[in-house]
């Protein structure tokens, strides 16, 4: 049965590459995904499953009733672009000036709809149902993934997998970890409330945009100097906007970013910590500010045996050189809200191919993804979710 | 004669201030001017001067034929605009989001229509030519002066005048100075080309916007480290922007700022500097950049017979309570260009009213004038027009 | 047996605290130990073992023949101080100006000391040989550990244990970690080469002072934004001198610092970013520089055996509250040299002490210890030297 | 006569030489010198002059008295050397190690020494008395000047006169200016009270030579951003010392430094931003501090008579090959203090000779001086004390 799954999925490969493709020439930032859930909307409800839409917000769940009795077991995949101007030269490039599918959600979703058509096509023979969460706003907090639980999106599941294509593991193979696999994060803006005036007459003004670079330069003494080393922790400045004539001195400069650490708690720390920099900074340059430090998503944590199922299912899945236990990434998901509720595993797809280029890391306007991994993604959940109830019977 | 004029400014206030207000709902940017240029000319043409449009690129000059023998007195005008985000509450606010008259080219401009009007009224009586310069882009480099001047705006023009509104300066008072009055300007732009990521994954990336966060900061030694402090120079960085989303880290970051000089020499070692700072501080964080260093406005030295008279006139002109010798103004102006080709004088009427509010500084989002100020200036310019060829034939 | 060595150091633990006094209040830099070595030799000869001096340079080697055979086991104790300046109001205060014994090896003698004496006064049952290690300069690279073995100190042994009296462990407390507890170091240092001249012409100057301070803000960023978050890191500038008078400019500055990692491969992109971060810095102010980076300590890396063993008879110690498995310390130790030719364990003892305000981190200038330490830290080597022979014939 | 003077002085040279030399080799620092004090007063004794000790502490008064009636002038030359480890070659080199003439003190006592040999010798002829004030302390607050004033020096006093050898002015040239020709000073001085420990545990500490390191960085943009850049300021931060071992985190930092304004009015907001700066920047730190900032000496400002006097002066004394007008200098100057008591004038005698690698700016290691300018300096001030009483009998 296992096999007959990967052989439907080798059929409809061609599609899952223009499903992609097409959601890659048109993507929609998150919390204002439109046509995209339209589109997933449809695919489901011509595959004639119960689809349920604006779950949580913009989320779609579908479920595909096996007629055999078994678990119910869901599978997700996010939908949202990044705010990210393209640079690549693909013929697929995005449409959209500025927006960019720059993390391979394009693919979470052409994998999973693909792989949907296919478990339709076997439901005879399939026990027990399949839910697909088809999330919105992963990139941006507090994300779709709690929305769409208060939502009931879990509601009667048994065991969640997901996994992440990810462009610096390469392609052919299937990263695992057991416990914590990614980790907590929190975002923060700060507005630098200086004076402004001309740019001949600095001692008239209150210099915002000096203050902010300040600001920057002394917040990589949380990561160097003020958490314990043995902690990973990423304090990241992404945006720094002080946007004026050059002959004008800035009045206001905002600085935005992403905390990780390992552990929610450290958090209260680097909170602390940012808080003290950014008032004494700006007191040092007698100016006002606005600062804000918002908890974002916690770790994932994956269940032990869930997760060890879940390599072992690798390991038999054609076109899987190898399965590795990965080191923790400092990047953040909300899948771990899932993990809260239900048991279950989240892993990382290989889609990275030197010969091609597709190197890029992720969030790069260059970033692209090999997209045979799509294939390997679908047959790793479509042969775990086939599998999972032989596990459960203890034929595994 | 003089009187007369005074009077006839006194009577037309209310257009000045008609016009004045209408040009501030309708900035238009430098090198950008479209409608400013036309609004002038059609108003010249009203009045019977000849006109002359896209002089240099967008200027207007108008010629005003007295119709007694005499000199041929230039004025001119600036009227373009800068990308500032009006906030203050003004009824005649500007109607284009983030383009503002934070510099007061629009009273310039309404200063010298209003002019022109009353002097056609005395055209009779008139000796000599007037050319009235209305000149577009002082704002970026390389500015509308030189292109008008190559274009020929001077051409038989004995002596020109022109004065700034200015908002830190008290209304009712005049300001000169004999020789240099305004520094010499240069502008600068620097990206810094570096490599972009996921937030959670600095080790990946060169991060541009620390770079150039600390770029900022280490530019700020120029001015108090490496000029002799006896030498008056400003480096600001006006503009930075690396925008990205919270949890990408940034490719590039762009820099834009202005340099002031009182000596165009000075340059030479700034830019050095500069050069050696930018190039120093991207070795010694792996990543490329592209540097660019404009040399922009000479200083305006004014000619001391010029304006020691113009000085003499302001005294006379009504509503002056004070007319001084200011400092130097490390502001830039491409009014140097002219003064390079004919005698003349550049002056500051003051245009502050702390009853109103009316403090903040040229460049500052919130920058107004005491439109009486028009008025004075008004009155200051055609006083000395009309006493100019008294100075000339030994009367004044 | 073990029972009575346990009394035997309780009865001479006055002794211990004479002797770790004496030498609190004559401390000596590494490599300049003179009186401290002669002290240690004086001691042992006292006692009948034969003694060897000038070991590896400075180190003592004691040998104490037990009259029953078995097997050799090496105990090691460093026994240099730091050039800190105490800053405590202890009774044995240091003698000697800006040299403290802040980091417990004047403890570590005087519990090797006194064990000595006990061990000695059982001879007659002693199974095997012991070998004092009495090691010269464990704070400066190279260290005394890789001379001393060179000069053969470990010859014949076939195991070693060693402790650090720990002051943010609490008394009571023995901490032990299989496999890596220490990180590898290395050190560096930097001589910025600037221009100096009179405090009033910083034109005429390369100020290194201004250099060097920002240099030690960009060296944050290795941490922050060059090493991968997974990998711990540190990077600590532990000196900056340019001393002058206030009304002179630096023309140069000195940084010296220590760079701990667990993995010895990673200090080779530290290394590498260090170098282009000194050459950019340098190059953006025009400077020239002298760059060293130098290798230092391996991680400290524990046998499995012998650590499980060391926990296990740690647990029997009458003061012994607590056996912890303890998180990796960023700190360096030559003890790994040790391990890398013999099988054994370094571990921990606490000796932190709140209620006596003995809190203070390790090079503080408040550092202290709860004495007491010294005795658990006694039992403790002599409860395991006695058990490890039983362990041999598996009677453990 | 003046000839006459000239004449003596060539002869005396070699000893002029010798004097200086002997000096150099034996610099003492200020308010510490005792040798060269006993070394003046022991000279003057020699000639017969009055002579009084200690005046103000350490400084030597001597009095000639001329043997014609006529006005009693000044003539000062300070004599204490700074803490800068000599680095020239010079077979004079100084003798002690870390303090050095790096500033041309015994250049000035050497000659005012010879200097007063010499009109000893002609004191038949001399009109009024010459008071020879030898200063100690002009390197540091307070100063000698303030203390030998009040001691009594100036007594019965009409004109004094004072150089300074200069080895940034070439050989042969004459530097004067009327009005302020030295600035303003300030010193501070600024300790950061951090938390140390072991150089592995930044979390622990709160690492002063990071906030240090920093704050220098923060204080440049007093400078450049934060006073009007018409006005003339230097902020040198002259000494930073955080010496600890490299493996140690720094508890604290001591920074000190010197201000430079034209203006005594502008130390006002300069000590309040370098406050603010301190301030806040120890917020971001989490640490304590503690800041002084002390007011020094007041600017140097030349009587314009007497000035033009003294140029007029120097323009017919032998070797001199230009006499200019000087631009303001930012190096500071006790003598300020004497001349809002009497009359009189500073000036600077050319000192740098190229030829001879005799270029080095003032207070730098490799500093010295062309010597033969001492003689240039004695021919200047006692043509001057000659000519002066011509001046005042209107002869001149």
């Amino acid at each position: 049965m296992k096999n007959h799954l990967y052989e439907k999925l080798d059929i409809l490969y061609d599609e899952m590459i223009h499903i992609r493709r097409y959601l890659h020439q048109h993507p929609e930032l998150s919390y204002k995904e439109v046509k995209t859930p339209a589109y997933i909307a449809d695919y489901h409800r011509s595959l004639g499953h119960e689809v349920r839409t604006e779950v949580g917000g913009r989320g779609v769940v579908a479920t595909l009733r096996g007629e055999k009795p078994g678990k119910t077991i869901a599978l997700r995949a996010d939908f949202d672009a990044l705010p990210i101007h393209e640079e690549t030269d693909a013929p697929y490039k995005s449409t959209v000036d500025g927006v960019m599918h720059a993390c391979g959600h394009d693919g979470h979703t052409a994998t999973l709809l693909v792989l949907a058509k296919v478990l339709n096509s076997m439901k005879g023979e399939l026990q027990g149902d399949v839910v697909f969460i088809h999330q919105h706003a992963e990139e941006v907090y507090p994300g779709g993934a709690i929305e769409m639980i208060a939502d009931g999106c879990l509601k009667g599941v048994d065991v969640i997998f997901g996994t992440h294509l990810w462009s610096s593991f390469p392609y052919g193979t299937i990263e695992y970890r057991s416990g914590t696999i990614m980790a907590a994060s929190a975002s923060f803006e700060i507005e630098i409330l200086g004076k402004g005036g001309h740019g001949a007459q600095p001692h008239l003004t209150r210099d915002a945009l000096v203050i902010g670079a300040q600001l920057v330069t002394t917040l990589q003494q949380i990561v160097s100097r003020r958490v314990n080393p043995i902690d990973s922790v990423v304090v990241t400045v992404g945006n720094f906007v002080a946007k004026n004539a050059p002959n004008v001195i800035a009045d206001k400069a905002i600085l935005n970013g992403t905390v990780r650490t390992l552990d929610v708690k450290i958090h209260d720390s680097i909170e602390q910590e940012m808080k003290r920099i950014v008032q004494g900074t700006c007191i040092a340059a007698g100016v006002d500010y606005r600062f804000e430090y918002n908890r974002g998503y916690p770790p994932v944590v994956n269940h032990h045996e869930e997760t060890m199922f879940l390599a072992q299912v690798a390991e038999t899945v054609p076109g899987v050189d190898a399965v590795n236990e990965m080191e923790i990434s400092m990047g953040g998901e909300d899948f771990g809200y899932y993990l809260q509720h239900v048991k279950g595993t989240f892993f990382f797809t290989g889609a990275e191919n030197p010969e091609w280029s597709v190197t890029y890391p992720h969030h790069h306007p260059k970033f692209d993804i090999d997209e045979r991994a799509m294939l390997i993604a679908a047959k790793t959940l479509g042969g775990a979710l086939l599998e999972y109830h032989k596990k459960i019977e203890g034929d595994l």
